[in-house]
């Protein structure tokens, strides 16, 4: 059926093959266009624009009367000019990175398919894909004979369906009954560094954000087991439900490896569900050198392992893994007749709390049929090694202070120190001095990191953190992930930064930036003359290494 | 990079321009070669295998060592063989029909771009593109001024993210200290014809099933206003809190629309949260003709719209949209600083449940912008056109009985009746011969869906419901979406229904599968030689119109 009236060509509403062949040809260019931009040497990620200034560069009117295919390119040109390239190594930003050839032909696969892997006969390779995909991850993890998984529409609707499982699983009378006169409060337990999901998810839940417990960190991020422990008793003594512990295996800001094994043992001895977000740090299980940090996977009862991250596999693609894989359709199946029939074990939709699902599994089945696992192994070991030659340009640069001096994972995260701003002595930290500093040093950050998005050559995310009990000012987090980061890259990030930092100081205090009296110029304790930086700082000390966290 | 110990062939893990064109030019031979296949008439929709014959079709090994990009085309050729073809318009079994050309050049965008709709920093243009689009649509609904939305990865989850903003709207002290001791049992009202993800969502919030209340539909699966305010007024004097209706704009089997703008009002007089579910039925707003199906939508406080359906976009695209267009960052943001810096107003995740978020708006985005609203008016009306055809056949052929003699949408529901079966006489239908009759329709209905899915060349799903307070037997959901229908496949579908038929009852008598005594053979009132059907059946009866419900 031919659309009628449209202002320059006519188009078919069905489409055809030969539209197909029209289009997939033109798209292909822009996309050959797009990648080699990314890749030319001092290309920008982005050409950045605030959002009012954005809003007329981009045609957003919705017509009436279509454009028709004469104008989709033209479109979709201005879309892509002013969107950020991923394929740019300067994409610094995320966890994830750009993707890769073979994770645009599955998406185009998918596309073609256009199949909702909730019920078998819709879906039938894909669904038998989703479940040897997901045996076959929950086995390299150790969790077992029986288990498996599903996929979800990233990390954070994982871990929302790994709570809501534990939960129907170890109080089915919630499921029916509802919680407002359940009489006990439920208690989870999460790191101080753990996702912000796992405290929405119990918001959602009904647990209430009070009920999310934060256990405090140790100085390299990681969940202190002992006061795990001492938080689960102080619980029980209080009469309250404690059901659930969130470990992260690859915390957001510093990618730190919570200690799955002490963990998972204290899960066992207090009959807590033992839950891993493993949705960044994951998929070390693909390299001999580096799995050792998630050892303890085996414990776990579900695991999250996003592909979407480490893997470069396009957006989303979640797993959510169980020791039993079974467990999914026992906790939350409601028998929905009119969709799941009478034989329907292969129904996956029927376990999960949505109902229609892209089929995300395949992602990762053919990346890893064309890569395989030694690929993946060589993608993350050349990862861990750029990530280790920036740690290594940081450090013996005297204009940055790394926040761990050896970062467990892909993070590298580090303050910029302009020039004359000294790090503040340790006996100094809780004075008021200290506070100034702070806000002193999250202004310095935040200009830099305006200035480097506007110049454009590299996205980076900055960010405040608690650590051992200690509020730190924001500090910038470089993720080293695409595999295409080389060292040329990473020297040039570096040179980045100092032209970024060139006068920052001066520009703030001319623009009366700092407020509380103390400023650059009056040869304070907070800067000296030639940037000379003490080796007992604050950040120097709470960045040194205890040995227990091998990189 | 590349990787070393390929078994086949080089293949770099970076991948670079070179690389994806020729990668997508393989593609794009494959997918024209599918779309021709799905086009070809008298084509099969599926080459359905059960699982355990299908698992040794497909190699599912996930290997050590890549199999390289020349076993990638190979792979995929297999993977396409065994799937649905959803390009041809047999497939007719699920809301969703095939997509188009259109569509699948911007699953190519999306996957080239690899963003993250969360932040506005890594993904500006399709943050503005969401903005517009919803608030566009939430316009068009007549939601006001302040109305716009956001997208969620489903329907499903937009009925989630919708209640749960209602309750941490109206409830903010669940949001921070749990609903454990609130005291009030929160209640959800939805009629026994609306989406089971209504009662996935109170089941995840922990309202628990049993406080989600099914209010009865009428004779043609709407709910019934007067029950709903009943039952309202019955939940506020057992103290409890009823908080939220969701209303049905175009149900999951029937295809029906509740009555929106009573239901609003009642909602108001009330206080209750006025949700509706437009998912399937809220895409009508683009027919002049067939708007009038969902008057009232002006009313709700959210409602859900998923172009993936009735508009062809590639799964998924769903819109949750809300007259007012801050709430859902209001109710649900937990200011995670990490990711979400100080001016965040453009930063979409916050509002939401999830972090990481496909750009799903752009698929609606550049549909609208190659069809116009014209298009999807033209894509609408070809629809119910064919519907009405099709219910013409139907109706007039003996060997069927329809569920609702007028379809208020584009689901036409109907019995398939064997040669020498009767519709049993509405005086008998409280009897326990209704109930054996019921079990023989039963057997029936799912012999002739196991024989048209072997046969392939349509799929068509099946579903028992309950209407007006009976059960129903299973019967077959026709759903008319696909442009690509046209007369000729309606003709073909009946006849492919009769070759199915053929001998049914004979083969279920056979196979002992009638339990109850009834058999066929005896020429009792179930059924009798000639295929005669009286007018006053109980499926008549109960598919007779009220002429309240226009088509």
């Amino acid at each position: 059926m031919k659309l009628q009236e449209q202002s320059q060509d006519i188009i078919d509403l069905c489409g055809d093959a030969v539209e197909l062949d029209l289009l997939v040809s033109q798209m292909k260019n822009l996309m050959v266009e797009h990648i080699n931009e990314g890749r030319k040497p001092g290309a920008l990620v982005v050409e950045y624009k605030p959002p009012e200034e954005l809003k007329t560069l981009i045609d957003l009117d919705l017509p009436y009367t279509g454009i028709g295919v004469s104008g989709l390119m033209p479109l979709l040109q201005n879309v892509l000019r002013y969107s950020v390239n991923s394929w740019n190594p300067g994409f610094m930003d995320k966890l994830y990175a750009g993707t890769n050839p073979v994770g645009i032909i599955t998406e185009m696969l998918i596309a073609l398919l256009n199949a909702n892997s909730h019920v078998y006969h819709v879906s039938p390779v894909l669904t038998l894909i989703e479940n040897s995909v997901s045996e076959k991850l929950a086995r390299l993890l150790g969790m077992g004979e029986k288990s498996g998984g599903i996929t979800c529409p990233g990390g954070a609707f994982s871990n929302q369906l790994a709570m809501l499982t534990a939960r129907n699983y170890m109080f089915p009378e919630i499921k029916t009954k509802g919680y407002c006169n359940f009489g006990k409060k439920l208690i989870v337990f999460t790191s101080s560094g753990g996702h912000y999901s796992i405290e929405k998810t119990g918001m959602a839940l009904g647990l209430g954000i009070d009920n999310i417990v934060k256990v405090p960190c140790d100085d390299q991020g990681r969940m202190r087991t002992d006061e795990l422990e001492r938080l689960i008793i102080q619980s029980l003594e209080r009469k309250e439900a404690p059901f659930f512990i969130n470990a992260t295996a690859g915390t957001t800001v510093l990618g730190a490896f919570d200690p799955l094994k002490e963990i998972g043992k204290i899960a066992k001895q207090y009959k807590l569900w033992f839950h891993v977000d493993g949705s960044w740090g994951g998929s070390l299980l693909f390299s001999d050198e580096h799995r050792h940090l998630i050892e303890g996977s085996s414990l776990a009862d579900t695991f999250v392992l996003n592909p979407h991250k480490l893997l470069g596999t396009p957006l989303q693609c979640s797993f959510l893994l169980a020791s039993d894989r079974q467990i999914f359709r026992q906790s939350n199946s409601l028998g929905a007749q009119y969709l799941f029939h009478d034989d329907s074990k292969y129904d996956l939709g029927d376990g999960t709390l949505g109902c229609g699902r892209r089929p995300d599994a395949i992602k990762l089945f053919i990346g890893w049929k064309i890569y395989g696992i030694i690929g993946y192994k060589q993608r993350i070991e050349h990862a861990f090694k750029m990530a280790k030659y920036l740690t290594n340009l940081v450090k013996k640069n005297s204009r940055f202070r790394m926040v761990l001096e050896s970062p467990p994972n892909l993070q590298v995260c580090f303050w910029y120190v302009p020039k004359r701003m000294i790090i503040l002595d340790q006996e100094e930290k809780e004075s008021k001095k200290y506070q100034t500093w702070k806000e002193q040093m999250s202004l310095v950050t935040k200009e830099i990191h305006k200035r480097l998005q506007e110049r454009g050559r590299f996205l980076i995310d900055y960010s405040p953190l608690e650590l051992n009990g200690k509020e730190l000012p924001p500090f910038f987090r470089v993720v080293i992930n695409a595999p295409s980061i080389n060292e040329h890259y990473l020297d040039e990030l570096v040179k980045e930064f100092e032209g970024a930092g060139e006068g920052v100081l001066e520009y703030l205090e001319e623009n009366k930036k700092f407020q509380n009296g103390l400023n650059i110029t009056n040869g304070n304790c907070y800067m000296n003359g030639n940037g000379h930086v003490g080796g007992n700082g604050v950040l120097r000390t709470l960045g040194r290494a205890n040995g227990n966290n091998k990189e």
